[in-house]
């Protein structure tokens, strides 16, 4: 069965408005990626919302559960700003059950140079096949538990809380 | 432990010589993909050779099956090119036990616009951490048992045999 | 005799701050830009500010006036802010005689996809090596002489004023 | 009047085939780079030939002084491969009168990172406009005429004959 990937905005598809200057969302990157990475996975995308993570509400965090409850895959994977990614986890983790779900994002956006979104997606589609049903954030090569995360706002890292 | 990393050349690595314009190998670019990614992973990384996997030798294999058995690490990725990947995939089956090893590579270099090397690099980590002790290749987004993989050679992708 | 290249910041030297989100100033990429256009016209690069060109103050234009007008050097590349480009012309104008200056920035860093900022750099040698004296905008691939031209709000073109 | 390009191959124009790992030629990245320098100068594009340059005939000289005779357009950028260059433009200022023409190419293949192409046709569609009648080489920031140009082999680099 395909694997499930939910768009919710972060940095990861973030723009630069060359008139005024500021950073916005318009389409999700996704396609461009996974055509990059050449990748064979069957995947169904679909953009739930397209915000900054820091602006994510509780209706929102309501919103991804029911999508991810009410899809047929049982692996999906959401892209996600990182500020509150491990929050979300936890919402999931309380009322999303029997799925593999994994969290990633970008710290730079694909737009620019220097972006690590390719290499978190490409890790990201790894965990979403081979983890047992569970929430997990996905980042700098490595997963972790939703309830053993956290990000690091001075480095800008992941790492775990325990 | 850490991920021990070995390189052997293949797209992955190549670069273009401007003075000529033939492709060749300079330094592999693993430490810089890594860096891009914001890998927090530990990894150990060597050189092993740098070459067309074309013109890869039974000599060659063995010296790669070697190190993969005298290493302390359990857990190891090779990139290597594509058209002989799985080739050596089988090699190290048979001689190598207990250990998950993940071969990869690039479809076009790294250092070119629009590589898949970030991405596969990215997956390859990820397999390397979740997969149980075997033999696989971790390309297209995919992981392949060493027994049932081949490069078709037409699409440029990777694909069961069965 | 070489030419001149004074920094002052603008779009085309932003970076983004992977830990804020805000896109701020490091150094300049002007070494890099021009080692990327193998590029051996003989030039003297300084930094004369690192700000946003809507923050340009009557004193800083009076230091740029100041630097045109000491420097041995009688072509002169000035990367600055697309705002206020214009109006920063206007003064060199009235303030620095018998030099050819050309004006030019990007409207997306250089540090992200997609910039303009190398072919613009291109232009702008170009036309500081064949322009006669006098004050010069170098957007677009065009030159524009400093009392014809502004930039289209709008659009982000440069165009004629009459 | 529009400024004539002619697009004749080189190394400017060259692709990556990812199935064979052979350099070659598909269709010109002028319009796309034109796009990404924001330019608005007005150009008539056309594809004379798409050829390495040490593969080009005295046929396809003739073919080249013979597009630029009989265009309307009398200033005129020629992309062509660097090996030689300086020999066509020998060719075209026996052969073309009253006309500014510039040639220009490329190191590094545009579709690979760290291309100088971008920054090439920046100065090379600057020269254009402020030249005089005449055969020029545009590389490396520089602008050369036809009868004063080489490049030299074991640096890349073009330079003066005398």
């Amino acid at each position: 069965m395909a694997i499930r990937i939910f768009i919710t905005g972060g940095t990861f598809d973030k723009e630069y408005n060359e008139l005024n200057g500021q950073l916005y969302f318009k389409d999700t990157h996704m396609h461009d990626l996974l055509e990059l990475g050449r990748c064979r996975v069957s995947v169904e995308i679909r953009t739930l919302m397209m915000i900054d993570s820091l602006e994510m509400t509780e209706e929102d965090r309501n919103l991804i559960v029911h999508q991810c409850n009410s899809c047929e895959e049982d692996k999906i994977i959401i892209t996600h700003g990182t500020d509150t990614m491990s929050e979300t986890a936890r919402v999931l983790a309380r009322h999303v059950k029997n799925k593999t779900i994994v969290l990633t994002g970008a710290m730079i956006p694909i737009k620019f140079g220097s972006s690590d979104g390719l290499f978190n997606l490409g890790s990201a589609l790894a965990f979403a096949q081979t983890l047992v049903p569970g929430v997990y954030v996905a980042m700098n090569g490595r997963y972790f538990n939703w309830d053993n995360v956290r990000k690091n706002r001075e480095t800008g890292i992941f790492e775990e809380i325990k």
